[in-house]
Parts: C-alpha cells; sequence; structure tokens
C-alpha cells in the first residue's frame, strides 16, 4: 500500500499532522468554539427561501466579487465602511490564506504572539511564508514595548494580533495595536473572530482604519452570528487591500449559497446576535464559578475560557470526556478550554469538572 | 487615495491583472463554459429541503471531511472507487490549488502544455510554484514523444494534462497519459473538467488509478451537472494522495451547504446528465456549421468550440457582443471560444456571426 511517504510531497511538510480537533459525538461539545443556539425558525425559512430562489440560477457561477454580500457586511460593520473595504471568503482561514498569499509568500515572514490562533503559523507555512513566533507575557496580553522591540528586530512582512485572543480570550487595547502598527514595516492584521462576545467598552480596531492602509481587520459569522456551518469570514480594509486580494483569489471562490445564506444571516442579525448577550452572562459566571474553586482563569473577551493549571491537563480532559463533556486542549501547558454552551451545557460541564476535581487530578 | 502599487505586495504580484472574464449583463452568455440548462424544479425542491435541514445545525461546524459526499461522488465516478480516493473542494480551483501547496510551492515547479486552462499558471504563481510552459501541437493534441522530452528536460513536480482541452475541446488518448505518467518524476494531473461532454468511446484517466499513485484526476460539477453556482470540485487519486492534502486543505473548508447542495445534485443524476447528450449533439452541428462557413475549427469533445482565425479576433467578439452575444476572447491569437448553449442561444449565435462575417472582419 502506498503512503504519504512514498508521495513527492513538500519537504516541509514530511511528518506533519493535519489540524483539527477530534470530531467526536458526545452529548456535550464546548470544544470549537461555536455558538450553541441553532438559527432561529424565522431565519431557516428565510433560508431555504434564498436558497430556492438562487437555485434556479445555478447552472450559472456566482457574483465573482459578491458585491450584495459585501453591501450588507459593511452596513453590518458600521463605521461609514462601503462595500469596497470589504472582503469575504470561505471562512475567516480563506481570508487569513489571501492575505498571506499577496502580502507574504516565499522570502517572506509573518509573525504572531503566541499563545494566540494555531492556524496563523498553518496557514503561514502552506503559504511558503516563514513564521516568526513572538510571545504573551504572563497575563496573556501582549506588552509595547517588547512587541515593538521584537518587530524592529523581525521586520516581518505581516503582524498577525488577535483579539480577542483565541484560546486565551484577552482583547488588546487599541494602544498597543496602534503601537504595533506605527513599528510593523508590512501589514498589521487584526483577527477579531470573537469580537462580539468582548465585554462592554472594549474598541475594535476597526475604528483605526482610517488613514492606515496597512491595517486588515478579520471578521467571522461562524461565532456571534452562529453560522459555522455556512464558513464565511470577512475583512474589513483599505479599498487597495482588497485590489490586491483580487490577485489571488480563486475566481467565483464563494458560492452563491454561500453568498444568499450569509445575506439572510445578516438580515436576521438582531435575533442572532441576542445570542451574544445570554453566551457573555454565561461566560463571566463561568470564569467566576472556575476562580471560586481556586482555578487559575485568563480574563476572556470570548465565548471560551482558559483555565488550569493542571499537572496533566490531558487526564482532565478524559475524565471529562468520560463524563461527556468534550473540551479542548490547547494553549499553554497545563491549560484547558471551554467553549461557552447553553445554561443547561454549562451545567454539566461544571458537575463534570467538579467531580474530576473530587478525584486527584489535580 | 492608496493604491495597490503603494502597499507591499509581493513583487511577482507587482503589475499583476485580476483573472476573471468580463461579467457583462447580455441575452445570449456564452463566454464561461457554464450548462445552459436551469436545475430541474424537482432538484430544486430538494435542495430547499435539504438546506432546511442543513440549516438547523448551522451554528456548528461542517464534517470536516465531507464523508457523505465523498461516498456519493465516488459512487458516481465508478471504476471500484471509493470515499477514501475522493476529495472535495469548493471548485476545482481549490483541488488544484490544494495540489500544488502540497507537490509545488517555492522551489518547485509545475508543467502544462498550452494553450490550456489559464487558472493552472495562475495557482502556480499564487502557491509560488515556478510555471513550465510546454506547448502543444497545431492540432492541439500533446505529442507524446515531445512532452516526454519536455518533461525529462525540465523534471517538473507536477505535470497538468487537460482533457478534454479548454481552451481547444481536445481529449488526449490514454497513451499520452500513460507515457507522460512514465516519464513524470513527480505528480501527473489529469484535469476533466469537460469529461462528460467527450466524445462516445473517449475514456478517462479514471481507468489508469490503479497502480498510479502519483496520478490525481480532477473534475468538476460546475459544467455537465450544472451546478457552477454550487462550487463543487473534486478529485480521484490513491489514498495516500488524499492523506497529504489533508495537511493544507483549510479545516472545514466545505460548508454544510456545499455538501448538502452537492449530494442533491448527485441524486438528481440521471436528470442533470440528460442535458450533456443535447449539448453534445449542439456542439457537433456547430462544429459542422462553423466549417460550413469555410472557418477552422477545432475537434471538441467539451462543451465549447474553438474556431477562427481571425485576423482581428477582438474586433468580432466585440460585433458579436453589439448583438446580444457574449463569448470569449481566449486562445491562441486569432481564435474565440464559444460555449454551447441552448437551441435558441446557438440560434442567436449563428444569426449574429453570420451577420459580422457578412462585413470584411474577416
Amino acid at each position: 500500500m502506498t503512503t504519504i511517504d512514498d508521495l513527492p510531497i513538500r519537504d516541509d511538510l514530511r511528518g506533519a499532522k493535519p489540524y483539527g480537533a477530534p470530531q467526536l459525538d458526545v452529548p456535550v461539545q464546548l470544544n470549537t468554539n461555536e455558538n450553541p443556539y441553532p438559527p432561529p425558525p424565522g431565519l431557516i425559512d428565510d433560508l431555504a427561501e434564498a436558497v430556492r430562489k438562487a437555485a434556479a440560477r445555478l447552472n450559472r457561477y456566482p457574483d465573482r466579487d459578491a458585491v450584495e454580500l459585501r453591501k450588507d457586511l459593511a452596513d453590518y460593520l458600521g463605521h461609514g465602511l462601503t462595500a469596497r473595504q470589504v472582503w469575504a471568503a470561505n471562512g475567516s482561514n480563506e481570508i487569513i490564506q489571501q492575505v498571506l498569499q499577496v502580502f507574504g509568500g516565499p522570502g517572506r515572514s509573518a509573525m504572531g504572539f503566541e499563545p494566540s490562533y494555531s492556524m496563523h503559523p498553518i496557514i503561514a507555512r502552506v503559504t511558503g511564508t516563514r513564521w516568526i513566533k513572538g510571545s504573551r507575557e504572563e497575563d496573556f496580553g501582549i506588552d509595547p514595548d517588547a512587541a515593538v522591540k521584537a518587530i524592529e528586530e523581525h521586520r516581518p512582512d505581516v503582524v498577525f494580533l488577535t483579539s480577542p485572543n483565541n484560546p486565551t480570550g484577552t482583547a488588546l487595547p487599541l494602544e498597543v495595536v496602534e503601537r504595533i502598527l506605527q513599528a510593523a514595516p508590512g501589514m498589521v492584521v487584526v483577527d477579531e473572530a470573537y469580537a462580539e462576545f468582548a465585554r462592554e467598552g472594549t474598541p475594535s480596531a476597526l475604528t483605526l482604519l482610517p488613514g492606515n492602509p496597512r491595517l486588515i481587520v478579520t471578521r467571522t459569522m461562524s461565532k456571534a452570528f452562529a453560522m459555522a456551518g455556512t464558513r464565511l469570514g470577512y475583512l474589513a480594509a483599505d479599498p487597495a487591500v482588497i485590489d490586491a486580494l483580487l490577485l489571488v483569489r480563486l475566481p467565483y471562490h464563494l458560492s452563491s449559497l454561500t453568498q444568499a445564506a450569509a445575506r439572510v444571516a445578516l438580515a436576521h442579525r438582531d435575533e442572532l446576535l441576542g445570542t451574544v448577550n445570554a453566551l457573555r452572562a454565561e461566560r463571566d459566571a463561568t470564569v467566576a464559578w472556575l476562580r471560586e474553586r481556586g482555578l487559575q482563569v485568563a480574563d476572556s473577551d470570548a465565548n471560551f475560557v482558559l483555565f488550569g493549571k493542571f499537572q496533566d491537563r490531558h487526564a482532565v480532559w478524559e475524565a471529562l470526556l468520560e463524563r461527556g463533556v468534550l473540551i479542548r486542549e490547547t494553549g499553554p501547558d497545563g491549560w484547558l478550554r471551554v467553549t461557552i454552551g447553553t445554561a443547561e451545557e454549562m451545567a454539566a460541564f461544571r458537575a463534570a469538572l467538579e467531580a474530576v476535581l473530587e478525584g486527584v487530578l489535580r
């Protein structure tokens, strides 16, 4: 039998493992930062109708530039943005890939401050971009002086800032983003996949776009919009950045169905974003509960919480799984990440963790 | 105003133009090799129902490995293939990109025999793969001796063979594919986007898969299946090739809606493929009609016809457009490509071309 080792794959992929959380069928799934609330019935009706309408022309290619969707996304983002400043793709992973294909690539480098979203270095590798590993502080924040120093030393072509950060939940003050923008020689990408979950008063890097053509803010409809299955990521940036992305985007990359579904979700945004408040409250309660148990918990502006530290986090993860609760073994050694689910799911998580903590695992 | 020239894009993208046929709103669109027949009502009903069902879980990520869809695709392809030998992505462009990300990339090369599908070299560039331009013969076929010689000289990591070829319509004898497989040091991709339109007795490279782990056959649902708006491309290859692709595919690249829609289309394949016979007949009639007018016409096994030669093909293209018929200005200098539409659309094309030919443009 032929194996991958027999094939002429790129040398830098030899021995690599495919990315991905385990897909396990357990009662309580709190592992991939999905929104636990399914789309409301009204949205499902409208979606079926929109798809029916789009289907009558499915023999034709989709709008290559997804203009109507980009208008709707700009309208949702506000800040005076227009369709010319917004771009969409199949998940923010594809957005990040397109950004690295234009601004990174062979002979170029990208830098992130870890622990952070693990796809950034993976997509950097896939696009042939050298990855430079910066680091976060003890509290998972980014020290602007240290970051500026690292950027001046390495001069990365692309800097990734994740805010709120995955898997720590940490939001960055805008002053940090501004300092890094001033220091960076190339593009600065602020990955705001979890922006809608931030606590009151946490500003978005969208406010920094005017006058900063090297700034890119990425978003997704997978989290707050509860549309992970639709795969719709997007970004806001200077129109010149969009022009640059057109050079590498695969033509017709975004299907008619995806464009239609995303527009329906945006039309239902008040309902969908209504779940965000419930999740924020549940998150804050989870943080408090974990702290009451004497655990270390990172401040979270996202729909997940990083907690620890465990001498053997894998044992805790596995013991929770045995009790039907799937969380994620990710982040720095000793920490675990739990996605915020419904009140019922979080009660199940607390009960399971309580039982596990009563053991001697900690 | 910031322009693309002010941004730190990759040097090899400087001055590049975005790929894409003009998207013009004219009565008769025969420019992008779409299938002119919209999905039948039964398919639309089933699709709306499938999407309604999938929508109830849209807050969850899709099946990352699209297993059920791959089973259905394998079943359609036949030749004893299983899901382990099939992979799917957002259009065959994404399939090609994934193949080049694994087997091409920085320091590696890919070769094609031109004129051929223009996205092959474009995706090669985006993935940092050096492009080597081989050439076809006067009749748009590939001479196996010349091809083997070119391959031995350049030793490309990936060889692209398009059969039936776009934009010429030329199918390759299997002997040519076999000779090239033997000579090629790396992977050989046979792009069979138009396979279903081939004339009777034209074999698919799928028959060569057993014992050839370096062979990849790509297909699409955009053409014969009339699903261009769904964006579903796929490939068949050794299971080890699929394992390799998992290293570079973006996780959850294929939305729940895409997976559901493609499965519905596969369930309706008899109806959808029913249009293929009509299009083949219309194609053969178009070839005959063009030849009767004294034009040169390439033999076609696809849903389009390349014809010429015109001293000023742009003038002919524009004169047709003025008459409401949009075809494609592509292929070698002097040639034009017309997609096969409905009988009515082809009558409009013939009337418009007749009028144009009466001028002195030719």
